[in-house]
């Protein structure tokens, strides 16, 4: 097997429609998980021709009462999010040195632009299950959630770096890298 | 008046939430005209915090039975379609030699890619209005209404080049040439 | 066999002068076909040297007395265009919503410049056969001709969706869908 | 005053061989502060001839026995880190869904690579100070300090999105957000 | 006065098919100079049309019997160049270590490839005047002339430099940096 | 074998930390050839890890008393150096027309910028081994030393090209043709 950045290309003579095509991310998504998230990437893994076009797509459910899609960046690309249903609570926070929080509470019909690289959330305030679509600039634009890279690494990051970054103690840090980290 | 490619910068002490937001996308847009059809683009014009962000993102509007968003392509962008109520037919055409049509009839949570400077349409097929989103992987990705931009043009293009690239008679072309053409 | 985007490279060991050269691009090309026109688009399917390089160039030779390469647009480059012999009427039209022609008269030594994915065409309006060059700065810039891509695609687009684009009734698309279209 | 993306240029007439030129990199910085690290970054601020060239480089100190350059990732670039002084343990980890830890132990003489937007440190885990230089592709990368971004956020974020995004109590984080960060 | 990275855009209603637009480029130069050769370069400095569109044209003039374009480098381009009248010897060399020369003979209607940032060069071997057309994909590609560049620098490079670089005597090189250093 | 614009990729569940790792960078070279000068140049050959990651980083020695990093460019980077030891004068020249030499004395700490594809050089002006560090942005930058590409090409470029171009005679640049032309 070889690989290359990126993914191949399918051979152009066997492409069909259905290789530009997705369905069904109008159904709801469990959200009863300990965040109260379900979110649904669409890159080129699931829609292959979105290769080299520059675009993915993402849906977010957010659980009625404090469903949070937790503080996280997306290393390869800006975002737009357009909630179509609920009401958020949402931000960003700017690079150092002035660590500037740009947040905004949304209700239905709102967009919010989250900038390259920034750390970002989604945090539900309202009372019924949210629904929100993120718009991302790269087929392939990862995702780093924030406290579950830190904390969730394998193999674990030394204990003592963590305590010093997060001025917490080292057996808080230890107690948190033995928890489970589920991801949105 | 100085002019930049793209736009000027806010004064970043006098960047606010609001310029990275805005609010009524859910609002349905009126679709009766002549082709049934509405489209709201938010770009940097309209969220100056899109400004160098790469993304844009349009609502489209489609009229009961036969809404139409006419064949056009963008010139800096390519596009994810994502359809929350009604029924299209869409699809794009690839370039010169094959003309490939890939067309698809979408439903409410399907999702269709047009890859980038391709012509593609959306035709509402159904009975009631239908609603989508367009995301474009540029802040400024431009429209260009196929026939409007070739029959509309001010001034007019000489009727003998349309007439002989269309195959039809020029008496056609110039009654083409003087109807009005309104854009989506 | 497996794709990539774009093409493979040559073993480097097994590159030679020629995989940078093309020649016969001064002889005439023949124009008796309906449009009176034949483009010579050398990319790096002709010229493998020009892989990843970011330049094409088109050789376009024109009938005399209406010789015509039709509206088009290149998905993925911009052009200039270098007229060396005869009379072109050469224009481009801008996105919505202004729809703004631009056009000249171009004569030999005459240079014009079709900017990133704009519909544009050249005709022959002088008595003799006309040859200009197209210069593109991508190795792979595509060539969408308007109406061939619109009334020939394949399978063909609904004739209701192109009837009501084109203010034209169905029965004439359908005549023109049946049509051959030519590509330049 | 106007704003374009990133900075203006300065009038090519005046530009010396000063605009190119930065002394002092050399200078040992001090780290006596609670994370025992100081970083200093030149950008196109410091260096005018940096602009639109791409790069950037930063030198970082570490104290010994525990200097820290806490978690961070850069929003818009990639780096090389070099080592000329001091033992570090240094790591970078993956995005979603693997979180998989990259960490090595560097002595003098050695290179490590932190690939676009993924969180990394440097922890001194020598007994004495440390020294290093960090290579950027961007002339203005941007630094985005995890812990500091989050908790010493203006103003803070809710301090329930960040509970239950650490799995820590409310009371907690509402302590970690009245301390000073410092950034390094 | 103010300078941004390239050029600043005209007001756009005030834009007009001339700004696209450039004549006379058939039109033969005088080559009667050292080197016999005489360049026309068409940037967004010439056509204010091509600003930001990624694209510039040369004319290359070539007086018989050695008329030389002496080795040079676009530090920002690619180029193809396209040989309408006349017999060259051209070439480029590719980097270290291998420095290997890829030359060829061009007559009417040959086209060549040269590589971005790779020196190359053209000769006239005929028995007449020559013209071709260079193609670059920048609308500022730059020109760097190798022996003018190194020994017409204002001020001069240490003559030591030099003829360490050259293995040249030191009288040599001072001889040649005070001769005249015509640019094609 | 088959081959790919840069490198393969590693099948991403076998890469370990010592992809992204190199040791022994601070190991003084031998200069003892005739320039006086060594580089070692990291590249996503040596460094799998840099592959895509746009970055390379190069080790320069230069001999006590005239050691040479002769003229040469990089076509696809710019350029920070940075001098942890000796006395060096060093400096680029810009485009045609102007050729100016931007030229400094740099001392232990100091940093200089070349910009990209501009030729540039480092001498050794102080009695004693001098060091630095080239940082790139490319993962594949590329070196064209001068002086090596031109008379040391093979096949070897018509002398009387060189000549002309250089306005040496001719047995001088046949006799510098002859000699061996060792890269930095």
């Amino acid at each position: 097997a070889v690989y290359v950045n990126g993914k191949f290309c399918k051979d152009p003579r066997k492409v069909s429609p259905n290789d530009f095509f997705y369905t069904g991310l109008n159904v709801p998504r469990r959200t009863s998980n300990r965040l109260g998230v379900n979110v649904t990437l669409l890159t080129a893994d699931s829609i292959p021709g979105l290769n080299t076009m520059g675009l993915s797509l993402g849906r977010v459910d957010l659980a009625a009462n404090g469903g949070l899609n937790p503080p996280h960046h997306h290393p390869r690309a800006s975002e737009i999010f357009y909630l179509i249903k609920g009401t958020l609570y949402v931000g960003f926070i700017t690079a150092n040195p002035t660590h500037r929080l740009f947040a905004k509470i949304l209700t239905a019909g709102d967009v919010f632009v989250f900038p390259l690289g920034l750390i970002h959330f989604q945090w539900n305030i309202g009372s019924r299950q949210a629904v929100g679509f993120a718009i991302l600039n790269s087929q392939n634009p990862g995702v780093v959630t924030t406290a579950n890279t830190l904390f969730g690494a394998v193999p674990a990051v030394l204990s003592d770096v963590l305590a010093k970054a997060f001025q917490l103690d080292v057996a808080t840090v230890e107690y948190l890298q033995q928890l489970p980290w589920q991801n949105p």
